[in-house]
């Protein structure tokens, strides 16, 4: 029924599989730092028209996988679906980033929130994810995504963004039942909606943890990665006959890589601040490692990108089970020719 | 000359000798949580006028101290002191944190930085430093501090705080000979600063490199720890015939800390995203740690800090060489007895 996928490498080097040749992606590919991204974005009026216009979705989502030879697509959409979907009335402040009308500030407002059927409920990201799959038509398989628990958490109880993290930590601290009541009911929604996703056709998974690296270890254990665990156990693993692997990602959770992978996902995430032979010892070969060039690097001359990416693919050796990426979401401000000579470097230096 | 030190626990901690009970001092102690500090820094109208005022900086360095059973004294002033004596032009935005009305921008904007000469061009934070050290009388010892080179350059590039260090790490990336330029600059100046500091009457010296954790390994050794390097290697390290111990903070740097130490500094702040013990085996007892409770836990009731308290002192163990602190400053919406309660709790719980 859907159309044989041509290039599976991401998949496969998820699965610890041998591969031709690196895969590459990147994450944020579909975003302000492409003209032809920027150009749909101010036909839609604004951001969550975009992510709410199913083809409009569809459109940036394929957008760079026409300039560069990437090896996976990803849902375009907002790491705050659900929370939006819940009530809380997701906004966007131009140079502020997002915003809820109606933060969580208390234990009832953590009991008022409904349960969520994505299905229904978020029936523009579903539809989104079947129509991506459809124009797709089997060139690269195609990533669903959403933010951890906690990462949602932050800008529930927050309102928006936040340097530190104050009002959740404080609700996480003085009243740590209603901490984990919300965390509970957002572990709940994250599985739902990213079942909904491998439903309507999404091929991989990715959890964006992106604040688990704000809080201590004993607390992001507790905090963050038992609720990230509780999806894994959660989720459909398999769709038209294949694994559906799932990555996890915190930011600057470099040293927790070891706990990340006990809880049975298939790959992690890797920012740029630790060298990924170090993450694959830690890791000690369990799972498949994605990054983790600095995004920043893409500033550099062509000459030291490609030295940059040299770096990182010897940084991780030989044998299956790398995807290359960057270690957070590229600028809006890169030359998007820095990122096909990028690309283009993985596959040339990555070819065996 | 100088009164004798009646208290001097902080100071032998850091060079790793036996001491009754753990100090304690806590990063931003004199600040806006104390309704006192207020106070004062409405009195003196704006934030620039507090810390360029010696009475009115030495007033609010020892409100804490009225307070609570602290340990150290640290000088009240801003990091960006130096490039604002550069001519780069600092001031504050409501809500926004500090500017600078002339970033760095290009090469020739760095070879445009003037040399400064601390005892002169910032002779405001040197007789702040001498009136602070005669009113403690011998009190506790009084701490200096800078920004590290790195952590400067990042506000002087940026014009101001930032999310994605684009700018800064763009300069990094395009034109490493200017970075490193600055950040030599930098490493000089923050070198006459602190030996200036010293002369004044700071007993011990810290430096803050509150983003050098936003680098990659290698450039976190290229363009942050080399300058700290180099300027622990200039410093005074003896004042008053007694040792003027050097401590070393890179926030989200716990992966570091054994180069950290190879500096020749006697102590290193840890955060709270790594657990005492675990840091402490990575330096190997070679330097005292300092740390490492986050902030928020002084959110939570008395108990949980009491509890929180001794788990930190727990992890650090038995033997000489803690200090303990925040892993970071004290955010302005804490209850000041809730700091009380923290103190009291170090005092109980580490007498020997």
């Amino acid at each position: 029924m859907s159309a044989q996928l041509q290039n599976d490498l991401y998949l496969r080097a998820l699965m610890r599989e041998p591969v031709e040749r690196t895969p590459v992606w990147v994450m944020r590919q579909a975003g302000r730092y492409l003209p032809e991204y920027l150009r749909v974005r101010k036909q839609a009026g604004d951001f969550m028209t975009l992510c709410s216009t199913p083809e409009l979705a569809c459109e940036v989502t394929l957008q760079p996988l026409e300039r560069f030879k990437l090896d996976a697509a990803i849902l375009f959409s907002d790491i705050l679906t659900i929370p939006d979907a819940m009530g809380l009335g997701l906004h966007f402040v131009a140079g502020e980033g997002p915003k809820f009308s109606n933060p969580i500030t208390s234990r009832a407002d953590v009991d008022n929130l409904p349960n969520i059927d994505a299905g229904t409920d978020l029936r523009y990201v579903m539809d989104a994810v079947s129509v991506i799959r459809k124009e797709l038509n089997g060139r690269v398989p195609l990533i669903g995504f959403s933010g951890s628990p906690w990462t949602l958490a932050t800008y529930m109880v927050e309102g928006g963004g936040t340097k530190d993290f104050a009002k959740v930590k404080g609700m996480m601290f003085s009243d740590p039942d209603a901490m984990h009541a919300l965390l509970n009911k957002n572990a709940v929604a994250v599985t739902n909606y990213l079942n909904a996703q491998v439903q309507a056709g999404a091929q991989s998974l990715m959890i964006f943890d992106t604040w688990g690296g704000v809080l201590s270890p004993d607390d992001y254990r507790q905090f963050s990665l038992h609720y990230m665990q509780q999806i894994v156990d959660g989720l459909t693993r398999e769709a038209d006959g294949r694994r559906v692997p799932v990555v996890l990602f915190t930011k600057n959770g470099g040293r927790w890589l070891p706990d990340m992978a006990d809880t049975g996902c298939d790959g992690l995430g890797v920012d740029w601040t630790m060298d990924l032979a170090d993450a694959r010892a830690l890791v000690n070969d369990r799972v498949a490692l994605q990054g983790n060039l600095d995004p920043s690097t893409l500033y550099a001359s062509p000459e030291r990108i490609r030295a940059e990416v040299k770096k990182v693919l010897d940084s991780y050796g030989s044998g299956p089970g790398h995807v290359f990426n960057l270690g957070h979401g590229i600028h809006q401000f890169v030359n998007p020719d820095h990122l096909g000579v990028m690309v283009d470097a993985v596959r040339e230096f990555s070819a065996s």
